[in-house]
């Protein structure tokens, strides 16, 4: 190494301070996860191309992979890195079908990669956190209502910034448009798709050109894009919209159901709305679709997403369709942790930081944090017996709350020279001492009595709400 | 997907009760480490290729990406997988040093990649748990006790077979060459590495042909290689060698207080012996070196190591030696999960099941649900409203113990028509009963109330001793 590193665009890393913020957030929605009954796995990173290549966009950024000594330069291994959970989690489904009892609800926290071009919010590497159920040949509709309950239910104990989830159908959108002639729906669905990058003129436009929509059909297209409702009221305004197919019907109910099923889940910090204009792009979406956006983040588009998907766990003789749904950890922590509004008090787990008088007294101060472990207090020896004033120091550059200045064996008092404040001595016979270094109050303390508030057992993550 | 997907060799996937088992295991390493005040970190996946490329076999097994859409097929992105995590962790100490305290004392629990060839306990994807102490300029020789003692302490609390924990020094052995007169220490240490492959015989042709020792300086090397002792006895053992060097001297004296700093830790499941043939190959390892096996599994050589580096993390202005210590996570479970011996009890996380009597009374089976969840009681709600024999399967099957019968809203008995065996109605007035499905025995219980014993909280870890 002969040059001091710098950071790779694409592939965030955190200081420990922040990996304390990240870690929190996967440890509140692994235990939300759990206590629904999903089963956590991990899938190997790596696919084989024809399982990650599909039609559209996301085929361009897959990251193929090769083993350096593959003698010839140009020989790719066939393998690529997953681009998303869902595409590996379908395989695995597949793969291991006979051994996983079904209704499968798994829940996967991992990174994936994409080639794409860096931005805020827009990651190389990034860490989901994706919720799915599958069954064999049919998934009953409650389970899309489930999804969205147990993923709003675990991002309510996130210390984030309001979220909005949007919900749309598939086959409501591909049903209206079915029954207003259009002779290809997914170039309507993919041409409406862009109404969060154009204009509607130019949307009307692509929708006549490329569409080969008439003028009354663009309108009544747009027309059903501007719904957005906070309940089930949809319904009767796309009613009014008087279109007629049977797959309208089902798609109407059934994000009906869905919006229905959310009501209890809603709150002033997450709001759930049928929002139908959003239609997911080309995947392989075939029902339900959901998007999750930070409520005054709306600039990094969508922080999470997902929907049915009928077929995508096939392999020509067993279909197993899913629902699921994914949250973007990266995406939404990395861009407010950048802007100051997401941090932790401290760049270690120590709670308390033992004193070392002299090295010779190192076993003492070892003593001490071995008492203290044994009850769950994470602790850490002085790393040199620096004057007191600099072993604070030491503490409150990392956060620690505590300094615990050791007794003597031989009934000397503490480290000042004092008895503690009421006299006691430790449980060794002699004058342990902690001061919280924050109010500075020092007190006599037995190292296999004293335990620290329950707050300041971990470190406290803040969040800054965004000025209005 | 055209056929059902084979497994990718070197690429181990775990079921959902064996990442059960796994996470377990992580999440009690990752406990442990923090309370030792280890900060938790990650760093990305990938690293330029100058930073991965070292001399050394490790050079030819790295993976090298590019990105799909690069239009030339010969054109790497210069970079690859990171292939263990002390070379990113040096990266990223050097690239954050400004931002961190000092000393630095992170663990990581991560995937690495490397192209070998697979084999039972080698993985081209596998999880590695490390601890690592760094320090600007100097790192004093606690560190080194310190990072045994915490990774002793912390595999103390795992389902794996006895561990046995070897420990060299590097300044030792090579001041041994250097006092015998060798040329080349370096290439000393490269052939008696070879002594867990070779016999005896042929790593003595190597020290004489390719070392350029003489019989004698030979048979002291194979002397020294031999000493392996469970305290600091070696140190008589090697000075009876009568080799003289104030190498060796430091050497001697740094691993008699690792070998002394160890002996709290040391226990029936977990030995420490100094083993003065353990080389830790060409690496850059400059004192303590570590080495970890299972015992009756050292067929799969070791499953841990790790050692002190005073000159990995510099930049050419600031250098940052580190000692650390790391186990493998995979290398270790995987081998034994195949063959049996260990497991866990349940396929998903959920205590108990709730009934569901018809697809109407959804809403009742939710709200005992969420009543046992405001708890931290882990459940899941039946998918369908099956017979409740079948239910109970249901529930045998995933391994959930406990099968919940709501009651009924307007006081009616519950499922089996009876009161619970004490009369006692559920907290909605009506006769809720727990069924305990190993037991058979089935009581009336409280949503609000209600808790299952401890242990039946979370899945059970089973781990069977090897036949001796």
């Amino acid at each position: 190494m002969s040059a001091k590193p710098t950071p790779l665009s694409g592939f965030p890393e955190l200081l420990p301070e922040q990996r304390a913020v990240e870690q929190q957030v996967i440890d509140t929605l692994r235990r939300s996860f759990e206590l629904h009954g999903f089963a956590g796995i991990e899938t190997r990173a790596v696919e084989p191309m024809d399982q990650l290549l599909r039609k559209g966009e996301t085929s361009k950024e897959v990251y193929v992979l090769r083993r350096l000594q593959e003698a010839d330069a140009g020989t790719d291994s066939g393998m690529g890195l997953h681009f998303d959970l869902t595409v590996p989690f379908a395989r695995y489904v597949l793969e291991n079908a006979g051994k996983l009892e079904f209704p499968f609800r798994r829940f996967q926290i991992q990174k994936a990669w994409r080639g794409e071009r860096p931005q805020e919010g827009r990651y190389r590497e990034f860490t989901q956190a994706d919720i799915d159920v599958v069954m064999k040949d049919e998934l009953p509709f409650h389970f899309d209502v489930e999804v969205a309950r147990v993923m709003a239910e675990a991002l309510s104990g996130l210390p984030l910034p309001p979220l909005r989830l949007r919900v749309n159908n598939r086959k409501l959108i591909e049903g209206f448009y079915r029954g207003i002639g259009a002779a290809d729906p997914q170039a309507v669905i993919t041409i409406i798709d862009k109404l969060d990058k154009l204009p509607e003129e130019e949307v009307a436009a692509l929708l006549g050109r490329e569409a080969g929509l008439g003028d009354e059909q663009v309108q009544q297209c747009l027309a059903l894009a501007r719904i957005t409702t906070s309940d089930t009221s949809f319904v009767e305004q796309v009613r009014a919209l008087r279109v007629e197919h049977e797959l309208l019907d089902t798609g109407l109910a059934e994000l009906a159901a869905v919006i229905d099923g959310c009501a209890s889940v809603r709150s002033e910090r997450f709001e759930v709305e049928a929002s139908l204009s959003l239609a997911r792009g080309l995947d392989y979406y075939t029902g339900t679709v959901f998007e999750i956006y930070m409520v005054g983040f709306e600039f990094l588009k969508s922080v999470g997403g997902g929907g049915r998907y009928d077929a995508l766990a096939s392999d020509g003789r067993n279909t197993y369709p899913g629902v699921g749904i994914s949250f973007g950890i990266s995406r939404s922590l990395v861009p407010l942790m950048s802007r100051g509004l997401l941090s932790s008090d401290r760049k270690v787990p120590s709670a308390v930081l033992v004193a070392l008088t002299d090295e010779e007294s190192r076993p003492a101060s070892d003593a001490v944090a071995t008492a203290l472990r044994a009850r769950g207090i994470p602790c850490e020896v002085a790393a040199s017996p620096q004057k007191f004033g600099k072993q604070i120091r030491y503490a409150e550059r990392r956060g620690i709350p505590f300094v615990w200045f050791p007794g003597h064996a031989d009934g000397a008092d503490g480290a000042d020279g004092a008895d503690g404040a009421d006299g006691a001595d430790g449980a060794d016979g002699a004058g342990h001492q902690v001061k919280d270094i924050r109010s500075g109050e020092q007190v006599a303390a037995d190292p296999a009595a004293w335990t620290p508030p329950a707050e300041d057992l971990r470190p406290q993550v803040t969040m800054k709400e965004q000025p209005q």
